[in-house]
């Protein structure tokens, strides 16, 4: 349906907690720091509310890179994933699904439910060939480094297989997305020597050791190194991920609050932050997790993007920014050769 | 053994990552800042060691207060816990565990192998009545607030009782150490809609529901609440307690030496540092995790307090502090009429 070369996305601008305004804020600002045109938009949502901003002067530059496709219907953030897509065919992020699925867009990115998004990722592009279930990534900042954390919360029970595959995915995303040339994978765990934690991690260990050459796998890792620097990608189950993600999160929130607070108590104070404004500003954006505020559901046939419920234009658009280029690169055919050839080796070495 | 009203502390000194001196200088510490005579101490380790401090100057007007009792050997942070205990019969920690359960000593403090004094405990001082299992928890600083967290690790893979006779442990530990009349007791999950998160949780979720009136039950908590003030213990299990735990220290770790590398980076910075003094002291203060460094081991029929392994001076005066509090209080009496009450519901309601 798209032009030869040309990637096209499908962002359902609906789900938000900001609103539909501020989605479309972030595609404006997507396309003004783009130097390119071979990026297209298709905007899913309400037409009354889209029109009048998208036909409005900001966007005249940018007007033929963006289509507004309507839906009548939307997905709230509270409402039950399963119950809501078999109610609301015409909701903003169905819609952009089935643009992908039928091959007019080349991948989805969203703000909405994530449970939702999740099934209906899973259910309309299917798993790649042998994956058995697809895992949510996060992109987590450490400072002065950054690690992707999978799963985090697609999959809350996985078996030793799906953790492993897990590793290939992530391994393939921090490879595509981030430019790693050979990630470093770990393995979460509550102690480093052998024959610690539970059994699904024990048994994952076994199996990730077989597979050298496909990921660089370093071993059992635990809470701590996760911020020291020496592992670009941590795999957990869906509940202790997503529970550390939320911990990560509401720590950075908390701690922003507290600086705040203590730096701005009386004259003294505020004259040091004059001097210290450029630290301030480092260490503000250090705690920013608006630049990482998205998490790639990965495994599917297509790129599956979702950003925050609470991401503002800035988030939005470098959530666009890393979905294009999940959908530019040849992510899923290298992938799917990789988990077959992991496959391959963990059947023969009757590891699982 | 020891006189009417007088508490008897078992310290073993030897199992510390900053060795003996370390740790009888807390010891030191406590009593200088100690202002009655109640509290006695027995320090076990290698007499050959201890002696010359202990009976030198500075130990003189505490001398009556404080016996040692040599132990020839030491359980190494990284030996496995089953070998060791096996093998090292005359070990600091198997000692002090011993000096508990003869009736010599009323709690035992150790900084050393997590493993080992969790097993020697359950296996030595026994569960209480009805309890199954004991549980490791930790005191977390939420910088203007605290929480107990627990399972940290004593029990990766616990059942729903298990996780349901935590709570009470949390809620009673929380009365007794931390001077909380009703703690808000929070149950760590992945969404806090009835029917997310796993098995476990929503068993533990159904049953915790029919413990009002003897603990105060909020309900489920996401991992964003942890830092809001909003609860006072916090229900896990074991695996996601000690990664979490590993992750919170990790981070505030990693942030005190960002902070202190941004901040001190050129003239100006350190200026303004000079005007933001009594600020920095304060986050600093937030961010130190020593005087919480230490977790109790709950649920055994006396307290055992594990230290962290590489706990200071400060950290040991507060560890020793907190498990003489524990072994001073009515604990075990009021916790075994509330876990048998508890028992009664469960059993009665059937959700067991």
């Amino acid at each position: 349906m798209h032009a030869a070369g040309q990637v096209v996305l499908a962002v359902d601008v609906m789900g938000s907690d900001r609103g539909a305004v501020e989605v479309l804020e972030g595609i404006y600002c997507f396309f003004k720091h783009l130097r390119c045109c071979s990026i297209r938009i298709i905007a899913i949502g309400d037409r009354e509310i889209l029109d009048p901003i998208v036909n409005g002067r900001r966007f005249a530059k940018f007007r033929h890179l963006l289509t507004i496709f309507h839906a009548s219907e939307v997905i709230a953030m509270d409402e039950s994933p399963t119950k809501a897509i078999r109610q609301k065919k015409d909701a903003s992020m169905v819609r952009a699904i089935e643009l992908v699925q039928k091959g007019e867009a080349d991948a989805v990115l969203s703000c909405g439910n994530t449970g939702a998004l999740v099934s209906l990722g899973t259910i309309r592009l299917r798993p790649m060939t042998h994956l058995e279930r697809p895992a949510l990534g996060a992109v987590i900042p450490a400072l002065d480094s950054q690690f992707v954390l999978l799963d985090v919360g697609a999959n809350p029970s996985p078996t030793v297989r799906q953790l492993v595959q897990n590793a290939l995915l992530g391994s393939h995303y921090c490879r595509t997305a981030m430019g790693l040339h050979v990630p470093r994978v770990g393995l979460l765990s509550i102690g480093t020597e052998e024959g610690k934690g539970n059994e699904l991690v024990q048994g994952a260990h076994e199996s990730l050791k077989a597979l050298d050459g496909i990921i660089r796998y370093i071993g059992l890792i635990e809470g701590f190194q996760l911020f020291s620097g020496e592992v670009d990608v941590v795999i957990c189950d869906g509940f202790v991920g997503n529970v550390l993600l939320k911990a990560i999160e509401g720590i950075a929130c908390k701690l922003k609050i507290y600086l705040k607070k203590e730096m701005l108590k009386n004259f003294l104070r505020i004259l040091g932050c004059f001097f210290l404004s450029r630290a301030i500003r480092n260490i503000s954006g250090k705690l920013n997790t608006r630049q990482y505020g998205g998490a790639p559901l990965l495994g599917l046939s297509r790129p599956v993007f979702k950003a925050h419920g609470s991401s503002d234009r800035v988030a939005i658009e470098h959530a666009i920014m890393i979905a294009a280029r999940l959908a530019g690169g040849e992510i899923s055919h290298h992938l799917e050769m990789d988990i077959a050839r992991a496959e391959e080796i963990l059947t023969r070495s009757e590891r699982i």
